[in-house]
């Protein structure tokens, strides 16, 4: 994932898994440099060469495995293309044409990693909050953040929604989010449904005296999405849901770019799965959903965790949000959200393998609680506190009912 | 591809491949229907099912595949699913974010096809022109089109372009498309490209006695791409070319639904591969290149042809075709476009396997014939008539200078 120092400036490096039983893998590389720049090179005159050198792609690396008698199918190399940034317009659909528009159709072929050169980059702010700006919005700072999301959305009023909302808020987490597949409908519109559980958060806050964010989920036609997020804005949303892969990285980068949108927008990783689980095909996924939701802006990602029912393996969970955070990019962190199958047992795992720069995220593992999720979300904090305190959960259990409760459902795996 | 009769009005269906060796495939088809809906069932209160039955999803059917002696992998189901239309809004990013967000990732499953209610489709109006209609605007009713795009385009300035598009348009080709990788750059700038081009096209038709349409490569931000179409279209372009995958199907619905951009759209596949080859993961080429394509209202939708160096199988090709034409669906047919590889002696099987409902695409099979560019497209016409009249092309080519020389270089696969 680091930048490739090697190469030249105004250049945005493109780096691909391809497999290939036979080919030339540096010819092949020699071909995508040329064919996806200038088209043809060396039938070029040599005074045809000299204008057009510098649209020329050049081959920054490859790296070959083919181990001894490998079987069809498992030869590949790794190859890595430097594209100059004169190519195409500063913006991630240019970015993502040029590299991985026809070579995605190119035989087994995944798009690894781009790193994009400071001066493409210089085009986009990021995350407007980032995690840091989003853990001072809530004033936490010394650990995990908990997130929720409602149980049940579709079919419910307004009523059963604000019950739902309040119950979660007052279990103490630090975010609650709509559901992805929650859309403008006559049960729970918009702005009534913003209105709603923002009160419902301010009953809360005077029991819990905790702030809480509140990430609506921002649909609708492409051209409508600012104006719906300012609507829902306007009606007291502090954050954003967001489906971007559904509407292109490009149209989160404008919503961030907008500085009427001022709350924390999270990525939703719907459709995801459509792109980075094949070994031979698609984008892998710490650029996917790690340093391109970055680029595009996204303060939190949500992707699936390595504990629950949607897996994906933990090692490229761990690329994700190294991509997140990432410091040698330019751009403020965004805040890993590794979920699916979450309940308060795990976060002692969850704990050592992501740090403290995570948030821990439960549907199910709040609201299945034995005694409701406000007892779901404060059992999760006590889970959080028991190993902030170096205690393991079972012990801490003892005298924390709500945690004890959770375990008996769920067990514990103690890191 | 064919519409299921059998589900009630309001319910859009989804149907996907889900490989599994051991599961129960209609609990799983079962949790799917209840989770990607109302969330939870079977424990609701009876009163509550009432209420909520018009918002849960129902299995339509289950075909499971489970070969005697399987070997692990081998094993799996296609599961059509139908969604209640009041659950999301009618846009295809609610559409997919409902059918394919979250399920994405749920393990190996693709999504092979979506059947749209008549009420959800009845928001889009799809391809303003379609197949009909480009015939219409060319008066070419009675073959296939051809279509020819420039050869090399990034570092090359205005006269260069404007020779290189002049060469192609007096070989006799009906469509023109920039390259997808040429983005607003300052050697050949949308509005001047546009005018050149188009003084070009003019140029040629004195001579040809025949109209064109140039298609220019829509880019820029996405909240630009209305004003950037209008304005290529004011400079006088009379067809776009649209990386709809790289913005989302639903920028592309919104430029179609704007009545002021009224010249035919043709869609790039640009980063298709990243979804349809895998069989485990992504979504199925006649759907993301054919179905959604249409719905979206392109007027041509380019795909990898199964003849050249860019493959897709020929079944798949086929079957993008099926859907580009599919009478079943309320709206204009979009034109075929398989492309790559394709030269003059290819054309007897294209023609073979597609009919005349196609475009002959071609790049190198136009500029690299021997006489040039303008050769290379009188070739490809020179072929779709002897297969109009019913001649092999070794014979035709006997008295047809360009076609020989086509042959010579390329050969022929007669059909």
């Amino acid at each position: 994932m680091s930048n490739n120092k090697s190469v030249a400036p105004g250049y945005s490096t493109a780096t691909y898994r391809l497999f290939e039983d036979k080919a030339d893998f540096a010819k092949k590389a020699e071909g995508i440099a040329v064919g996806l720049t200038v088209g043809s090179w060396t039938e070029l005159p040599e005074v045809a060469k000299q204008k057009m050198e510098k649209y020329l792609g050049q081959v920054v690396s490859i790296e070959a495995h083919e181990p001894e008698g490998a079987a069809p199918g498992e030869r590949y190399a790794d190859i890595t293309i430097a594209y100059p940034d004169l190519n195409f317009s500063k913006d991630l659909p240019a970015l993502l044409v040029t590299t991985f528009g026809k070579l995605s159709m190119d035989g087994r072929i995944k798009l690894l990693d781009l790193n994009p050169s400071s001066d493409f980059l210089s085009a986009f702010s990021g995350p407007k909050f980032g995690m840091q700006g989003v853990r001072e919005k809530l004033g936490i700072t010394d650990r995990p953040l908990l997130m929720s999301i409602f149980k049940s959305v579709i079919g419910y009023d307004l009523p059963n929604l604000r019950e739902q909302f309040l119950q979660q808020a007052l279990g103490g987490v630090d975010l609650i989010k709509d559901d992805e597949i929650l859309f403008e409908n006559p049960l729970t519109p918009l702005e009534k449904r913003v209105e709603t559980c923002v009160d419902a958060a301010r009953e809360a806050e005077k029991v819990t005296g905790q702030k809480l964010i509140y990430f609506t989920n921002l649909t609708g036609p492409t051209s409508k999405l600012r104006e719906n997020a300012r609507r829902a804005i306007d009606a007291g949303a502090n954050g954003l849901l967001f489906n971007v892969l559904s509407y292109g990285y490009d149209a989160m980068a404008e919503l961030v770019a907008d500085p009427s949108i001022n709350v924390p927008i999270a990525a939703h990783p719907a459709m995801a799965g459509a792109f980075y689980p094949s070994p031979h095909h698609g984008i892998a996924a710490p650029l996917l959903l790690g340093k391109l939701i970055r680029i595009a802006g996204a303060d939190l990602s949500l992707f699936p965790s390595p504990y629950g029912s949607v897996v994906m393996p933990k090692e490229e969970n761990l690329a994700v949000q190294a991509a997140l955070l990432d410091p040698s990019l330019p751009l403020k962190a965004a805040f890993p959200v590794p979920s699916a199958g979450i309940h308060p047992g795990l976060v002692p795992l969850i704990m050592r393998d992501f740090g403290e720069a995570v948030v821990v995220n439960a549907g199910g593992g709040v609201h299945g609680h034995a005694h409701g999720a406000a007892a779901g979300g404060r059992a999760f904090r006590q889970a959080i506190d028991a190993v902030k305190a170096g205690i393991g959960l079972a012990d801490y259990a003892t005298d924390h009912e709500e945690l004890r409760l959770a375990i008996e459902r769920w067990g514990v795996r103690e890191a």
